[in-house]
Formats: C-alpha cells, structure tokens, sequence
C-alpha cells in the first residue's frame, strides 16, 4: 500500500516531535486529541512537519525562539515549560535557557520574564525528577 | 578622574549597543533623547549594559530572541525592523531571520507573522540602500 | 411607582444574561458582586443590555465571536469556559464550537487554540455533569 | 500527470481563498512571496486547505470568529480591513459587521472596538470604490 | 417635558467628555460617529457617563491609570496621544506624563514605552501648536 | 570599605522595594532568587533603584499606573495581587483601588477588569489575615 503526500508531512511531523520534545510532547497531544483529534494533527503536520523540519535554521535556534515568543507573550504557561524541557532536549543548557528569558524583561517587562523563570524551574525539576526517580 | 560605575554600565552598554545596532541604534535614541532623556540613557545601561553584555548568552541567540518576540508580540514595528537589521550586523543571514519570523506563525499566528516579514522586507531593503547608495 | 430607564437597560441585560448564560452567569456576577458590586451591575447593563440585546446580530453569531475573541486573546480562560457553555444554550453545537477555536490557530497560535480547546473540554463536562448528575 | 496530495491541499486552499477574499487575497499573499514565498504557500495550504475547508462550520460563521478575533487581538489592521471586505464578500452585511465589531469593546475594551471601526470604514470605502469606479 | 435616564446618562457623560477631552474628545468621536453611531454613544454612555465620573477616584489618578493601560497595551496609539493630551487639561504635568511611560518600561517592556513616549511627544507638539498658531 | 555605585543602586532599590512592598517584596525576589539571582539583583536595580526611586511622580501616582498596567494585560496575576497590596502600603484604599481596575473594563474589557478584581479580592483578604490572625 503506497501512503498519500499527508501521511508523508505527518510522518516527517511526528518523528520530528519525538526529536524535539521526546515522550512528552506525543503526552500532551494524546490529552488534546481527546477533544480535538484533527488540532492534534495539524499540530504534527504544520509546526513539526512543515516549520521545523525545514532546513533553514537549526533546531537549537529554533528553540530559542520559541521560548523567547512565549515567555513574552505570556498567554501559555504549559507550553512553555514544554517548550524548555525541549530546549535542553536540542542542547541548550540551564544557563541559556535562563538568559533567553531574563533578556525578554527587555521587550516583554518583567512580570512575563518572572513568569518565564517560574515554568523554567518546574521544567528543570521536571527532567531531574524522570532522570532520578 | 576616575569613572563612578554607573559610567561603566554606561559605557559597556553603549559599546554593545554599536556592536548590535551600528550607528541606527544612537539615532533611535538621539531621537528618543529629546523627549525622555531618562530612558535613553536606561535604554544604553539596563537592556545593553546588564543583558546583553552577560556572557550566558551569545549575540547572535541574544538577536533570534528578540526578533522571535517581538514578531510575536506585534505592538513594535519599527523596534523589530530596527532587531532585524541588528540581526544581520551580528551574523545572521536573511533565511535564517525569515525561517524564525515563518516560525512564530506557529505560536502568535500568521497576521503576527506576515506583519514580521513586512518589517523584514523592510530592513533587508534599508540595508541594501545604504551599502549601494 | 415607575422604574427609571436604569432600571429598563437592568432589567433587559438581566433577562438577556439569563437567556445567553443561564443559572451560571448569575453566580459568575453573584461572586464578582461582593467586591465590586458596580462592575457587576454595569456589566449586565452595557455588555448584556445595551450590546448583546442590539436587533443587528443574532445571539448565535454574537456568541461565536465571543468565544473567537477570547481564545485568541488568551487572558480569560474562566469567562472563555463560561462562554462556550453559553454558546451551547444559544445552540452552537459542540462541533462548531471546536471548529472556531481551531480556527484560531490561524490567527492567535497554536498556543491559544490548545488552552481553547482546554476550556471546550471544561465546559462540555460542565455541561454532562449538571445533565447526568 | 497525477498531483500530489500537497498540491490538492494547496489547490483547496487556493480556490477557498478566492471564494473568501476575491483577487484581494490573491493580491496579497503576491507581494507577501517576494519576501517569504514558504509562508505564502503555507497561508494556502493551512489556513485556507486545512482549516477554512472543513465542513464543521459555514463560511460566514468562520468570517465572525476572524473579524472578531482580530479586532480584539488588535495586532494586524491591514489584515482585519481585508478579513472585513472577505465578510461582505461571505454574505454578511455592514450592519452585521459593525455590531461584531462594537460587541468587543466587551472583550478588548472601546480602542480596539474604535480601531475596528475604522478599519471596517476603509474596507467598506475600499469595495465602493472598485464597485462604482 | 422630562428627560428619560439615558439621557441623564449621555448628558453626564458629555459634560465629563469635555471636562477631560476638551474639544478633541467630540472630533474624535465625530468622526466614529460616521461609521459607527451606536458606539459613538456608548463611549459618551459607558467610560464617561458611568466610569469616569463615578466618586472614588478623582480624575487625575483616572488619567494615570489610563495613560499606563495604554503605553502596557500598545494596540492604540491614537487613543493614547488623545488621553495624554488629556492628561495634561486635568492637571499632569508632561514631566509625570514621562514617568508614567517610562516606568512601564517595567511592566511592559522597553518597546512599549518608547512607542508610548513617541505618542506623548506628539501630544505635547499638538497642544503647543493648537496654544501658539 | 567603600561600596560601589552598583551597590547604591541596589541599597537604593532595595530600601524602595521595602517602602513599597514590606515583606512580600523580598519573599517574592528570594524564591526568584534560587533560581534566576540576577534577575533578582535586576529587579531591585532597576524598578526599584532606578524608575520607583525617580522624583517625577510620587509613590502612589506610580502604583496606581502599576496597577492599571498589570489589570489591563492581564498576563502576570500573582505580580497584580501582589501590586494591589502594595497600593495600599502606599496609601490607596481599597475603594480606589476597586475604581482603578473598575476603569480597566474601558480599555482593556470587562474579562480583564473582572479578573483583576479576583485579584484585588485575594489581596484584600491576605492583608486581613496578616492583620488578624
């Protein structure tokens, strides 16, 4: 059996998720496709499959920003601690991650930056407590 | 004389700011001067002195994250041309800067997104313009 | 003894509450009202008696952009669960209420659509909870 | 020949943004490809393939939730003018755009309501103009 | 003959209008009124009628409050030029009125508060050109 | 031994941040502290060393357009409770405080007035406690 052009952007999606966030992003989206499978495959489709699949930038640069655009935004305290247990996933240490978001008090204010820490400190207890149950 | 330190995080911070911005930065805050000469001058020692000054971070990161947030953020245009053009000064090309704006359709939209590639145009074009008068 | 026309823009907003929120927007304000008594009023005044009574748009459309609205700004994720189960007494169904917050990923990120879909679970339960109990 | 599934996506996406936006559409994502030719791609195929395709939801409801959204996010005027114009184009009427319009000065407060106005005023003159040259 | 509530409201809150607005306050609305008559009403009604001439807090703490929310918000830069302009006729003086901006550099981040400042110099040359033709 | 202007800076600030926030203040920076201390050190330089400790504008005018700022973009709910105590530290009432986030629904929407009042709700209560225990 030969697989149509989505399986392909959704295979190439999910492989990149696991790249990106391992286990827990194949978590977060099970929960959501209780509710809302079809959001649940865009997300592997477009995010992962179309953006950070390209070759343009590498995911370690892909990360930082992400983590800077949502540490400013500040509308999605989840996503960000994801989004940093990732950021060490793809090889940025503590010491970056802490940068990144300290430098959005800048543009976003403090408050958001103070926000940002706190999801960088449950995402750093996060991978300690898996790594040494 | 000696220099108090408040001169130091002055000069540090105004050493960086030609370092990220070239000669538009002192422009951007000549012209801010003559209103709030107050911020100006936190402008030089807080985000330039303080931040991107701190050695955890690389420039060039330092500049993904603040074009990926204030793409993001969408309430400062011409802060983000301004980011963009610092983008190049400190190593990253026009691609790289187009895939981390394309990026941030993800988590702030594509309205946020197509605003940042407008501001991008922008800069790419008041670069050329000045090199090849 | 006659009302004054406070009393009419009350009374309207009131009555047009209980037909968008039922039971539930009287506790939402019920709450509010012990703090802030004068908001509560004036919220069942002007967003109730002077805006969502207005002939121009019919309720099922007024309750799209509403919820629309407050998944893409992603500040209120309480009144956004309010409003989807409000949207459910004016007869969006739970399809259509699901489509219009993945719709919102278009312009408001996949962040925002993922906490939307968060508050649609909420609600729906809500719902099943009070019907079955 | 055959085409692909990512040209069938990208064929749905084309024709539904001609049937939402016109030639404006068009016109847009044209100048958008000098800059950014993935992101103009990716507008069709997701936005408009994926998401605007979907029968779960009528047109003329997905063009309340875009007006609304965006009016209320309040980070993109030229895109809400051309969201309003692609709401007449759907079938609603001036009147029923202005009072999704008003309704979030509920949400987003009175500016981001007046700033809607206004681009509503433009996107009204805008479709005059072209009909009655 | 007697005059019903609302007028007693929208009178009020005409009164209050020209209190803080002085003149600018109906052109601008003026100009709504155009596009959008109800709303220009509700604006006289709701923020003037019922918020700004309420008791508890006078006039001059009401302009500091809103000058902040919108230099925080971004989204309005006319409607911010308009309340610091206002600002000035209930009795800040423009040294305040910078403060107030710059210390959402805080808050907000530092993208805002110049945009804010921006506003503020604008709001101050209109007011010596309208002072001095 | 003499100490350095950073340290004035931050013998400044700190005094400052006491005078504003009592003991809150500092509890909140040392949970920042263990894991993002320069932040902290940031916090205290710069809000409070630099911008509250300013002349231009008195401590009350200032919290008031804190707490204005953090009600309308309603991103950042512990730091807004933590705002609100802090207004009556420096002389609002309760009453004015109510009034400054009353106003907030004009600009801002009522979700995010009616959440700021949660939060002044909490404040209100925490002081009480502190008071009678």
């Amino acid at each position: 059996m030969t697989q149509d052009s989505k399986s392909e952007r959704y295979k190439k999606g999910f492989a990149k998720l696991q790249e990106v966030h391992g286990k827990v992003g194949e978590d977060v989206l099970d929960d959501l496709r209780k509710t809302a499978p079809a959001l649940a495959d865009f997300i592997i489709e477009y995010p992962y499959g179309d953006i950070y699949s390209r070759p343009g930038l590498d995911v370690r640069s892909r990360q930082i920003a992400t983590i800077a655009a949502l540490t400013a935004m500040g509308n999605a305290h989840e996503e960000l601690r994801v989004h940093i247990q990732a950021g060490i996933n793809v090889g940025l240490s503590e010491e970056e991650i802490i940068e990144i978001i300290m430098q959005m008090s800048v543009y976003a204010g403090f408050p958001a930056a103070m926000n940002g820490i706190e999801a960088a400190k449950e995402a750093f207890e996060n991978i300690k407590t898996k790594k040494n149950p």
